[in-house]
């Protein structure tokens, strides 16, 4: 290795001095409030490293309801006023960690006002008003860092925003949501029912007691719209989004799709279409050998397929407060290194450029398809489901019939040859109206070959 | 959606103006250097958006060995003096493009020296000279961007650098060479020898004529060498860092590994120990069911493990020029929106901040070992083997040999319950003394579950 000298440049005298340290207020103190905290402190050094010096530290803790004489980090008194946090003096970053779409929404408009960065973990609320918390942000030049709201630790936000930024992005899809992945998970090892696996998750901690925004597919939407607003540069209107949630998803199913060599994922996609772009949440038939079946547990793995980048993965695990409280930190710490470089309110996060909403378009291309019908035992049943996917023009490439069912609710599969999602369901709705049908058609896209995604 | 309007604050009077433009050199005009010419025009729209509005395109072009009257993007003629680059007044970024780690080096000091910032995917310069040029960039207040020397469009040195800035990483390893990975991939599907593997990849455009920088596993050290400079803060010495390549892998090993239900990848390592880093490259048994043994073909893998954040992985293909110039691009355009911010000269992405070096250490912990041998047959070679094993106080876990095997070229493998690496050496090495071994033993360390990873 060379070692050659080479003395600093005299800086510029109208470079604005380097800020050697960043106050940071948090609002909301639980799980990923408190880890936050405790990062900045346990971490305090390998920060000062990677900020190139600056000491990044707590000042003000909110919480709604703090138990009397309670103190944060460093002894810092909590107290129930976030406005005390949002508007001090002392705060340069207010990390918004109490959640919800109302005071959440209040705490950062409050402190964007009183020109404090913020750093959120929040993707309901920047799913439903991501556009106006970003143009104020412009309007008052200061960074809204978002990361922690997807993928937990894994730094999915950045990799579009940042690392393609030079590609177009044609799609974004895959595992965004740990508690569901985490059940079929669950399903697919040990052949249980949906409700049993539920609870398995909420005894392991990866399911809250009311888990409806998880297992229904809000979360996972307001997770996609995020992404797409990103990858594509326009906002999409996360209340637009089809959603499947999985709790429609039997042992049956799973069962079925071992037979066909798959398993069954819940699956978040945006894809760049003609007219604007499609965006779904819903289960996926996904086979054994993939990628996204190797997902499994409270994992994320996130698809991101570019025109010259090809398609790359990330993968991680995504649950508690460390691995979030790591991405809030990591946008922390690129506020950090900005002021440090002099740019006490420069923008590099505020990254929804346009403000024109993307069209929900349906799927462009035609795909297989798992048709899950639920029966009771009467003549002439596959004839006449048959007689229906004909007439749509739409060929049937399988059916798998288990034996020895109960004659009460026989289930069985039907899969179609890559078919427009429209044509799929107008057959399923004419099939949902037969009278043997015990419950409405369980239609999952499937993913034949492991070369279909990667 | 609320729909408020915010005025922009005006600016104020000492902030610097917000450049419209960033004017790129590119100097070496082959795959990577034209696909990033070609993806900053072909996207200029997308990199406008992405950067704020800042357009971002070529000025100048030179290459060793320009054909008469070459020109490229913008029909601008491609001279064959690199100075007239580096030097330019026209010219804002440098991307360093012709590889090697003589003039390019110089290529990179000239330019760093005339002031422009500089991007480089030149992975053996940096590994080699990497603390002097970041050394100087720092002197200069330049940034250095080296995102595409390691896993071409795959942003792990942003993932590293940036997004698990807050965390302890604990170790980074994967695959990082896409050639052998094809090699390996097609020896496992085909049960082919690895010089056949081999002029596949080369016809498949994976692996070059003289491919020895990649099969004998230098350019994964060179990589991991940067991975664990920003991973750990601390510059490593490359040429420290033990190597094994991937020319002694056989067929034969193939199908003992399939019997061991794994599949073999050359995998770069780098993991902290109690007294400095462990850093090696060698190839690994894999269990089949392993993420690391799903990455196939010329795919790169990468792990990180955050002490908060646990385990991600970043995945996806990096052959071609397309992605490599993306990434170049990545760090491009991360100067661009800097530049708009008002750093012309600011350095972000200086990455290395520590110049003392990290001791290479032995592997820590004790792992189980895979040895095969290969020898003339010969009466007592299990006992005398075995013998020199339990010498070492290793306990052999399982011996596997298959039938029919030829007398002269007898291959048998021996598994080794967890060990610490010097003491399996120790055995190996008295082991090759034993007349009866037609070639060194092959010794590779195992991962017999899929839980010991992510």
């Amino acid at each position: 290795m060379r070692s050659i000298e080479y003395k600093a440049e005299p800086e510029s005298a109208d470079a604005l001095p380097a800020p050697q340290q960043v106050r940071v207020g948090i609002v909301g103190y639980g799980t990923v409030g408190r880890a936050t905290a405790e990062i900045l402190t346990s971490h305090a050094e390998e920060i000062r490293q990677r900020t190139g010096g600056v000491s990044v530290f707590v000042t003000r803790v909110a919480r709604r309801t703090p138990r009397p004489g309670e103190v944060g980090v460093h002894g810092i008194a909590v107290t129930d006023d976030w406005r005390k946090v949002a508007t001090a003096d002392d705060v340069d970053v207010v990390v918004e960690a109490i959640g919800g779409t109302t005071v959440a929404g209040e705490v950062i408009r409050t402190s964007l006002l009183h020109g404090k960065a913020v750093v959120t973990a929040n993707k309901a609320l920047i799913a439903l008003h991501g556009e106006e918390l970003f143009a104020l942000a412009r309007a008052k030049n200061l960074p809204l860092g978002i990361e922690a709201t997807v993928a937990g630790g894994v730094p999915v936000i950045r990799a579009i925003s940042e690392a393609l930024a030079a590609d177009r992005i044609q799609s974004v899809y895959g595992i965004v949501n740990g508690t569901c992945n985490y059940i079929l998970t669950q399903m697919e090892r040990h052949g249980i029912e949906f409700a049993h696996a539920l609870e398995q998750a909420q005894a392991a901690g990866y399911a809250e007691a009311d888990s409806s925004l998880d297992i229904d597919g809000l979360d996972a939407r307001d997770k996609i719209a995020i992404l797409a607003r990103i990858a594509f540069g326009h906002p999409v209107n996360a209340a637009d989004i089809p959603v499947s949630g999985i709790r429609n998803i039997t042992a049956t199913d799973f069962h079925y799709a071992h037979r066909l060599n798959s398993t069954i994922r819940l699956v978040a996609s945006a894809e760049r279409t003609p007219q604007g772009v499609h965006i779904a949440v819903q289960p996926w038939l996904e086979p054994r050998g993939s990628m996204l079946a190797k997902a499994e547990g409270a994992n994320n793995a996130i698809f991101i397929a570019g025109e010259k980048v090809g398609t790359q993965m990330l993968y991680g695990r995504v649950a508690g407060g460390n691995a979030t409280g790591t991405a809030v930190l990591s946008d922390v710490l690129q506020i950090a290194r900005q002021r440090k470089l002099g740019h006490a309110g420069a923008s590099m996060l505020s990254g929804f450029s346009s403000s024109h909403p993307l069209p929900i378009t349906g799927r462009p291309n035609p795909l297989s398809w798992f048709l899950r019908l639920t029966v009771r035992d009467h003549p002439g049943i596959l004839a006449r489901s048959a007689e229906v996917i004909a007439r749509e023009e739409s060929n049937i490439d399988s059916v798998v019939q288990e034996p020895h069912m109960p004659k009460d609710g026989l289930s069985f599969v039907i899969t179609l040859e890559p078919t427009l999602e429209a044509t799929a369901q107008r057959a399923v709705a004419i099939i949902n109206r037969f009278e043997f049908m015990k419950a409405p058609v369980l239609l999952l896209p499937m993913i034949s070959s492991v070369e279909e995604h990667v």
